[in-house]
């Protein structure tokens, strides 16, 4: 008998507590990447922007937007953790650990560190640590994702739940290591679009980014297949046009590279996310809505043993057809309308 | 009086047999390419995405995809072969002699092998050999393409009839000069996507490759722009409003990119297409249609002198708004609804 | 208090005559960007298209397009000058300066010179010069522009008015100077798409371009994001569906560029633009237009000291919905129905 070659991804009851999974498919990052990146967001961030910016402020060359390593390694993580998904939970203590450049080659592994079937025996939630690496084996990225997994059979053993233990936030004293000194005399704020820095900034201080960008299908499509993320909720009109929502879910990813891109105007020298606290992608997002973003500047803290940059702990959130004037976000337990993401990150700018 | 400077493109009594025809122009493969290719299609085949698994295998760098070498080259014989075309009745022979790689630039010729105008005086078959050349003058693709093409005029004379044989296949013996011996042992199959390798397949076998793609026209066409492929049929919907679909045409060739983008999860080792035995456009696709595909292993063969990788003919047939499950295929002398594409090919897989 | 981080950009009264504005955020230029350019427009001119083809004239390496340049630069400048305009109003005298190539990296610097407050009091026109630069510092561009921008406080004091004298054309004498000298025996017509040279055209000949291209949502977004041009009619259908046209206006650059890109049949050899006259946009350009154009020769010119080249100046009209084989263009003081672009520019041919 022929063994059938395809794969239907993992279901919940093929997990178990501790195992290593190196995913497919290695990519190498390139300025085509970079390009297209800029094609669907605009982005405009000096220092990942231009090689003479970058190399001003004594960096090896403007490296990869964060968000971009962040999009290639969670997709894939997707053909094996996710692709039988009910829902994604969250994410949370993801740091970027080294700058990415073109020409380097990302590869990307998970761990299982938890696993707690649903009561219903229908499903269960699967914890991992994934990791992004370059060709030379380093880490770039490593970050916690929690998803809930439909079960392939319901009479399957459920396993001992483990919980893994989750921190609100990364702790900023962690921060610095991981990130490549900048000459911050040379950072030219006018060239980069703003005077405003570290210290310039304080929290509780809340800022509309004002603009909004109207998302179209073949957008986000294009984006997602860049990334080589293959949930199939993002592709395929004809199924989900029978599904929850009648139509193709966007990439929860497109509304955060969006939101940080429109967070330019308030933000313009919050120039590297070292880490990401958390998200929650609160509502779907579908083509034709328009997204804004605002932000509260959560925290600040000083690096230890740096004083060319200082982080800033900032919460966006993105709406979809609402404007962010009246700074819509949380709700009692729940959110305002409108409101599609919440993402709470740090993010360091020149002192 | 002035000479009139624009290109109608060639007419049937302008194709003289033996006429060789030098395409403009010249093109540049890039990183650019290769990543908006993969935003366009989300190719996960390791070789193509990953500089560091193409060199562990003992490539000479990742290469660029067959099929975008194969746009390319294709596109640039469209001004002169096919401008007035009424039907692209189908190509064979197909062979890819060498590989590409970003920086190498591509040019195209083509030689008139097979001339038979239609009874109806209208119209003829012009039978074209196009060969794609690198920057060094090597040959990289050679293929064979009929066109059923328009006449000026109706009173020109109808040249002699030669219509040139076509193999059914191309000859597996012959694949091996063109390809690189990869080093198999290194071939990391957990890397790559799957454990499958060439002695696991049966010719017979029948694999659904599940996943569907939607189709937008900004997709289909900065594609078919990419590939300088000018056809009008895509890109004009004035026109095509009061055409015969009343909509933009698909490049077909953006459909066989699909479905072998979507080939992927069956077929992740079948990491290079070595020939195109041939392919048809069964049926138009347009822009909101769904595209899947599903694929018969027709035939085995192991490459003389070669014990890294084997040959695997694999058919893919790719459907639009109609999941694969059910095999949908030939019927009779036809095809069952919903099939708009045949493609037979070879590919290697490692041993 | 805490200072507000956004910017709203500049108003009416936030100019001075003479002051000069250096603009964020410098930008390399990649083949990534190259790429998505052609898959944007299409292009087919030879130079730009293939690195083989560019040296074997003997420059060094392709050049960017011209117009990839006009846009990454002109993007710069939005923030500072345009983010208020009611209107854009016209370009005059802009100058190629030297060719750039991907890894450049490209800044923007704008000098006011001229200003005029209209008599109703809420508006006025700022005329500014804007500049790129290369990394080196070396300028590659520039052109004047004048726009049409709101005043914050109608009580602001009108400043005295300065209206800058503006040439009708830019004198093909001044071209020379910035032009690499090409091998003009060495450029193969064949593969550059035409047989026509300089010598082939006549001043009063007028070309049909021939082809027609529908203008999706999402291929003018990607490209005005490409530019990192921040104009929010572009972008943001939420607000634009309750502004004059109820949806989003298409960047008038990207009209340009799809105008040039057709203009390949029949013009293919016009291969660097070296001077645009003016441009105006007449009318607007949605999602969904056919975009044609056809171009009239309005004079030829030698340039000193150079028998390699000669200059063309061009006028090229592009319409919507409106196929050019009547030449639709003037009427009168306006324009005919369909019209929605002239623009007046010198290009170079071989001799």
């Amino acid at each position: 008998m022929t063994v059938p070659k395809t794969s239907a991804g993992n279901f919940f009851e093929d997990f178990r507590l501790g195992q290593e999974i190196r995913h497919a498919t290695p990519r190498t990052v390139t300025a085509g990447d970079v390009a297209l990146y800029t094609g669907l967001y605009g982005g405009r961030f000096a220092v990942q922007s231009s090689e003479s910016f970058a190399r001003a402020i004594a960096l090896d060359g403007a490296p990869v937007d964060d968000l971009l390593v962040f999009h290639i390694v969670f997709g894939k993580t997707v053909p094996d953790i996710s692709l039988n998904a009910v829902a994604n939970l969250g994410y949370a203590q993801c740091r970027f650990l080294a700058p990415v450049h073109p020409g380097d080659t990302l590869a990307a592994r998970s761990q299982v560190i938890g696993l707690k079937e649903n009561s219903n025996g229908k499903t269960g939630v699967v914890y991992v640590r994934s990791t992004g690496l370059n060709q030379l084996g380093a880490m770039v990225i490593d970050y916690v994702r929690w998803v809930m997994v439909r079960k392939r059979d319901e009479a399957a053993p459920a396993p001992d739940p483990v919980v893994p233990e989750l921190t609100e936030r990364v702790d900023p004293e962690t921060l610095g290591s991981a990130l490549p000194r900048i000459d911050a005399d040379a950072y030219d704020g006018e060239l980069a679009g703003s005077r405003f820095r570290w210290g310039d900034y304080e929290a509780g201080e809340r800022i509309d980014h004002g603009d909004g960008m109207t998302v179209e299908e073949a957008e986000h499509m294009i984006a997602t297949r860049l990334y080589q993320n293959t949930a199939r909720v993002h592709f395929n009109q004809l199924t989900e046009s029978k599904g929850r929502f009648g139509r193709r879910l966007i990439y929860g990813g497109h509304v955060i590279s969006l939101a940080r891109s429109l967070s330019f105007n308030g933000l313009a020298n919050a120039f590297h996310i070292c880490a990401i606290n958390g998200g929650r992608h609160v509502a779907p997002c579908f083509a034709g809505d328009t997204v804004h973003a605002w932000s509260e500047i959560r925290e600040k803290a000083e690096i230890p043993g740096r004083d060319d940059v200082g982080a800033l702990r900032i919460v966006t959130y993105a709406t979809k057809d609402l404007a962010c004037g009246g700074f819509p976000g949380r709700n009692g337990d729940g959110y305002e309308d409108g409101v599609i993401l919440e993402i709470d990150y740090w993010a360091v700018m020149p002192r």
